[in-house]
């Protein structure tokens, strides 16, 4: 399998890693693995940035060949590409992934607040199935979790 | 503590003390031991209405002392009542007390179907925080759960 | 049809009246109209209670006739009859009847909480699909409510 | 008030209008109203598109000033700019504009696989609401919606 970032701000390399694979390999790695890797990738990639002096601002895209072997995802370092576009020769282009990143902001938040509402969601729904065990319990002859 | 049924018709005494006793105990002691302690209770109580020639439409009540030692119930046997009314004698509470079995039957049918409801409901929050989860990994760089 | 409320303190036997009636009408009559004809007829007993001279821990037992005509009740109050059982003459059963009104009331405290955690949670899903609309508005082509 | 699009690819400049519009009203304007204004300005903006020549891949920049009077929104069409940016010539930029589009697509089926799920929640709270309206009238004598 190869994971291309696609275009990214250099500043926003290692969340963009992270979600491609994510989508990739969803379904077949354990989440914590995907964190895993990407966080190696992402100190790997890091330490080419530096070499290559690219700043914040440029624009980047990063190829990278991987396996999958025993749910543990393995780099192909060798085959590693990372091509750089300066701001200063690609205008347009930094422009436009500085505002992807704006916008990818403002998602983030809504979808936080969204998680915020569903985990209130699983606590009531959690009362309510706490309190109707109480109400079989004291109430009826219905089966109970302790009777498992 | 002191257990006391109430007025029950006999065919229901087991379901009563267990509910009474769960009453009892809410919040002190683990439903589990409740169950046995109940099912052991209940064991007793069954012995000594077939000695005292018990039938299924008389109503019974009984009270027994007990006490809570490190989060065990114990029953103090010593001290068990049960006072017995004849269906031909109290034939009136015995009515009353079938009544009031049927009753309890609709409850439990309702409580039932709305248990079946929280389960649904419980099922779909943790689909939604799931695919919030998804939705996370895959387009924010929001701490994920893998993070913990 | 005909409701019979079965044996009830008199203290409460107008909530007999009207749970009986909701059982015997679920799905036939609109809700208003129950609470309606329940209170028709409560008032109508009420008066008949006091010329019995029937006490509050009296046991009673009402039986009336009614019949449904474009989803209203009529009440056959010709046919209504009403059985006083004197707490001094049956007083097992009346203090029978005394313990099952108090377990009621433990039932609907638990009820009542109940009700209270499932407004929370459709005040709670309301609040995601809410949400989940303005996610849709600001940074999906989805179909819109306001596109209904 | 400014709208501004941003960079985006010429084919995604009407969802984009709309979805930038949602974000700068909230709160301010009837949701049908965005809608109906976004429509106005894209047919708007489509015929400038025609007459400029520019094609689905080419990537734009849209710019229009805009007043809310009255809930309603009133484009100040004598200064709306539109900036073309030819595929041709800034290749790169198109490139990143596709692959953004490509990847809303993506949040989108997230969003809504997640939209259904709410539904369904909406759907489940209702009933457990109905059912718990069912246990309150045959069961207790706690204030009904129908005594509203």
């Amino acid at each position: 399998m190869r994971l291309s970032t696609g275009f990214v701000r250099a500043s926003g390399y290692a969340h963009k890693v992270r979600r491609v694979l994510f989508a990739l390999t969803r379904g077949k790695v354990d989440p914590k693995e995907v964190v895993r890797a990407a966080g190696e990738l992402n100190q790997h990639i890091f330490e080419k940035l530096g070499e290559l002096g690219v700043e914040k601002s440029d624009v980047i895209r990063i190829t990278v060949p991987f396996t999958i072997e025993d749910g543990k995802i393995e780099w192909d370092y060798e085959n590693l590409k990372i091509e750089v576009y300066k701001k200063s020769e690609e205008e347009k282009l930094a422009m436009a992934m500085e505002e992807i990143e704006e916008r990818e902001k403002a998602l983030e938040e809504q979808i936080k607040e969204l998680e915020e509402l569903a985990l209130q969601l699983k606590e009531t729904s959690e009362k309510i199935l706490e309190k109707l065990e109480e109400l079989k319990q004291e109430h009826t002859s219905l089966k109970l979790r302790a009777e498992g």
